[in-house]
C-alpha cells in the first residue's frame, strides 16, 4: 500500500463522516464497485464478473468501519482497503446481504437511518437487507454518494492525472509506431502493454476503430488491417489503483482529405470552445449551451452531452448535458470530448481530461492537431 | 454475423416461448449482461462500465421480441442482435426503463405477466418499472433464466469447446516460452495477444500468479519476475462472441520441489476422481462429496465449492457444492476446478471445461502433469 492510496482512503472516511452528520445518518453502506472502491480502497476482482459476490464498505458515523467481500478474494483485498476491518464470508455458505445486516447490528446501528445505494442493490436485495433489519430505516444514499465524489481529493487528483497523462502519451507513441498494414488488434496489444508498464490495473474498453469503424461507437479492436487514407479513433479506458482514465484521439493514415482535415479542425474549434468556458460556477448546462451552438455554427449533428465526471467510474456528475445545472468546483476533473461520427464513413472524436482549477482548468491531457500515422 | 451466432439466437428464443407457455408468462425482460447476450446475442460494450446504460431484450411470448440499447451503441449492437427489432434510447433524454415498459406496452403485454430478473433490476429501477406498468404483473423470472440457461444448445456448445480449447492451448504456449526472468505482465500481454488472435472479445480476467502469488486467489498480473522455483499459477478467463472460458493451470519455474510436486499430484488425483463421477443423473451434491471425500483423504483443506456451470457467465448453475442438488443432464458445460492455496507460499488450481454427454463427459480441455517453465 503507498501512502498516496492511504491519503485517499482517510479523506474519503472523514468526507463520509461529515455528509452522515449533515444528514442525521447513521451508517453509510456502499456496495456498488465504483463506492465500494472510493469508500474502502478496494476492487474484489470478481465482484463485476459474478454479480452475487456482493461486497460492502460499511462506514457508521460513529465507531469502526468494514469492508466485507467473499473469503477467497481475501488476499487480495486485504493489501488494498484502508478501512478499519475486513470481515469475510464464504460464498454458499454465508449470503453476502445477510453478513452486511449482521455487521451493521454489531455496531448498533440497526435501528438507525442506513444509507444504501438503491440503484445499485438489486430489489431482491433490498427487501433482504430490510427484512434482516426490521427497527432500521434504509435512506437512499446513491445521490449522496454522487456528490461527495464530484470534488475530488488531493491524492484522487494526483491518482487521475497521472493514469490520463499515461494515456495522452500512449496515444501518441501508437501514432508514431504504427501506420498502414498494422492491424487494429496489434495497436491494441501495444496499448495494453504500454498501459500495464504505467502501473495500470488494466484496460477496461479500449476503441481501436478504423476507417469506417471509426464511426462506431465503443468499437473494440479487431484484425482489420489499416490503410492509407483511413482515419482511426482510438478512446484509452481502463484504470490504476481503481481511478479512471479517458482519453480519445483521431488520426488520419497518411495525407488527411481536405474533408477529414475539415471536420477535424471544426471539431477542435469546439472543444477549445467547451474548454475556455470551464471555471468555478460555470453551469455544466451552460458548457453544454456553449457546445451546442458551437456544433451548430460548424454545422456538425450535435449529441445529448459533450462530457462527464471521471473519477473511480467512467462517466459520473458532473455531466455535461442540457439537462444536468451543476455548478463547476475547483477540484471536480471532468473530461469534454466532442464527437462527430458519419456512418459508414468516418468518426472524429477529441477526449481530454482536465481539473477545475481556482480560475479555470488544467489539463491533464491535451489534444493539438489532427495525428497523422505512417501511410 | 456468422451462421453459428444465428443458431444460437433462434434455438433461444424457441426456448423461451416453450417456457412461457408452461408457465403462463406473456413476456420475458431479459436486464443483466448475461441474459440479455444470451437472449439476443448482443452485448452493448459499455452496459458493464456504466450502470445506467441498461440494455434489455424483450421477448414476448406472441409478436416480435426486440433489443432496447442505448443509441450510441446503435451501429455495435445491430451487428449483433438476432432478435426482431431493435430499439435505440437517447442517454439523458429517455430513461431507459420507462422505454422498455412503453416496448410492452407496444407488444400489447402491459396487463399480462412479465417475468423480470429481481437479483438484478436495482430496487429503484424495478419501482420504476412497476409503477409505468400498474395494470402488469411482474413476476420473478431469474431462476428460470438460470435452468434455461444451464443446458446449452448445439452452437453454444460449440462456441464454449472453441475459445476453451483455445485456452487451453495458450496454457501450454506460455509455459513452452516463459520462465526464469519473466515478469507477470510479459506473460499476461503474450496471453492477451493469443486470444485476441483465437477471435476472443477480450480477457474477462486474468490470473497470473508467481511465486507466493499464486496462492492469491484472481491475483492479476504485476511486475514481478519469475525465479527458479517459483510455482505459477494462470486461469484465463474471457470471452468469444459472448462466451466464458475458464481455464487454469500449475506449473514450475525449473524443477519442483518433492513439496510442490506432491501437492500438486495429490490435487490431480481429487480432479480426475471428481471427472469420474460426471454423467447424467448424477448430482451436482454428489460430484461435491466425492470432492470433499478425496480431499480429506489427500490431506488438503476443502473449499465450499469445486465447479460450476459456463456459458455467457464464467459461474452459473449448476454449481458444485454441498447445498445444490442438480442433476446432471446432456448438454451442461461445466468447470471443475480443484483448488490448494498454502497463503504466503505457492498455490495449485487445475481447472478443465467438460461438455455432459450420454454416457459420461468430454473434455474441453484437459491437465496433465505439473507443468514446467525454462528455470
Amino acid at each position: 500500500m503507498t501512502e498516496q492510496l492511504t491519503g485517499i482512503a482517510d479523506e474519503i472516511v472523514r468526507k463520509m463522516g461529515l455528509a452522515m452528520d449533515e444528514r442525521g445518518l447513521d451508517a453509510l453502506v456502499a456496495t456498488s464497485p465504483e463506492n465500494v472502491a472510493w469508500a474502502s480502497g478496494a476492487a474484489p476482482p470478481s465482484q463485476r464478473t459474478v454479480r452475487s459476490r456482493l461486497a460492502a464498505a460499511i462506514v457508521p458515523r460513529a465507531g469502526d468501519s468494514e469492508l466485507v467481500a467473499i473469503a477467497l478474494e481475501g488476499p487480495v483485498v486485504r493489501t488494498q482497503s484502508r478501512l478499519d476491518g475486513l470481515r469475510l464470508y464464504e460464498e454458499f455458505v454465508e449470503d453476502p446481504v445477510l453478513v452486511f445486516a449482521d455487521s451493521l447490528r454489531q455496531r448498533g446501528v440497526e435501528r438507525a437511518a442506513i444509507g444504501v445505494e438503491e440503484t445499485h442493490l438489486s430489489h431482491a436485495d433490498y427487501g433482504k437487507l430490510a427484512a434482516a433489519l426490521p427497527g432500521a430505516r434504509l435512506v437512499r444514499a446513491d445521490e449522496l454518494f454522487e456528490e461527495l465524489r464530484m470534488v475530488k481529493t488531493p491524492a484522487e487528483i494526483e491518482a487521475i492525472r497521472d493514469i490520463g497523462g499515461a494515456a495522452d502519451r500512449i496515444a501518441r507513441e501508437v501514432c508514431g509506431r504504427f501506420g498502414s498494414g498494422s492491424s487494429e488488434r496489434e495497436i491494441a496489444n501495444f496499448v495494453a502493454e504500454r498501459y500495464a508498464e504505467a502501473g495500470g490495473d488494466g484496460l477496461t474498453m479500449l476503441v481501436v476503430g478504423s476507417g469506417p469503424r471509426s464511426a462506431a461507437v465503443n468499437a473494440p479492436p479487431t484484425s482489420r488491417v489499416l490503410e492509407r487514407g483511413d482515419v482511426i479513433r482510438l478512446d484509452i479506458i481502463g484504470t490504476k489503483g481503481r481511478y479512471y482514465s479517458d482519453v480519445a484521439r483521431t488520426a488520419v493514415v497518411g495525407e488527411p482529405t481536405s474533408e477529414q482535415q475539415h471536420v477535424y479542425d471544426l471539431l477542435m474549434g469546439v472543444h477549445r470552445r467547451c474548454l475556455d468556458a470551464l471555471r468555478p460556477g460555470a453551469l455544466t448546462s451552460d458548457v453544454y449551451r456553449i457546445y451546442r451552438e458551437a456544433m451548430d455554427e460548424a454545422g456538425l449533428p450535435p449529441y445529448h452531452f459533450v462530457g462527464h465526471g471521471l473519477g473511480v467510474t467512467l462517466h459520473e456528475d458532473p455531466f455535461v448535458n442540457e439537462l444536468t445545472e451543476i455548478p463547476l468546483q475547483e477540484g471536480m476533473v471532468l473530461c469534454i470530448e466532442p464527437l462527430t461520427l458519419l456512418e459508414g464513413r468516418f468518426g472524429v472524436q477529441i477526449e481530454d481530461e482536465v481539473l477545475i482549477t481556482a480560475d479555470g482548468y488544467e489539463p491533464f491531457s491535451e489534444a493539438g492537431e489532427l495525428l497523422r500515422m505512417a501511410g
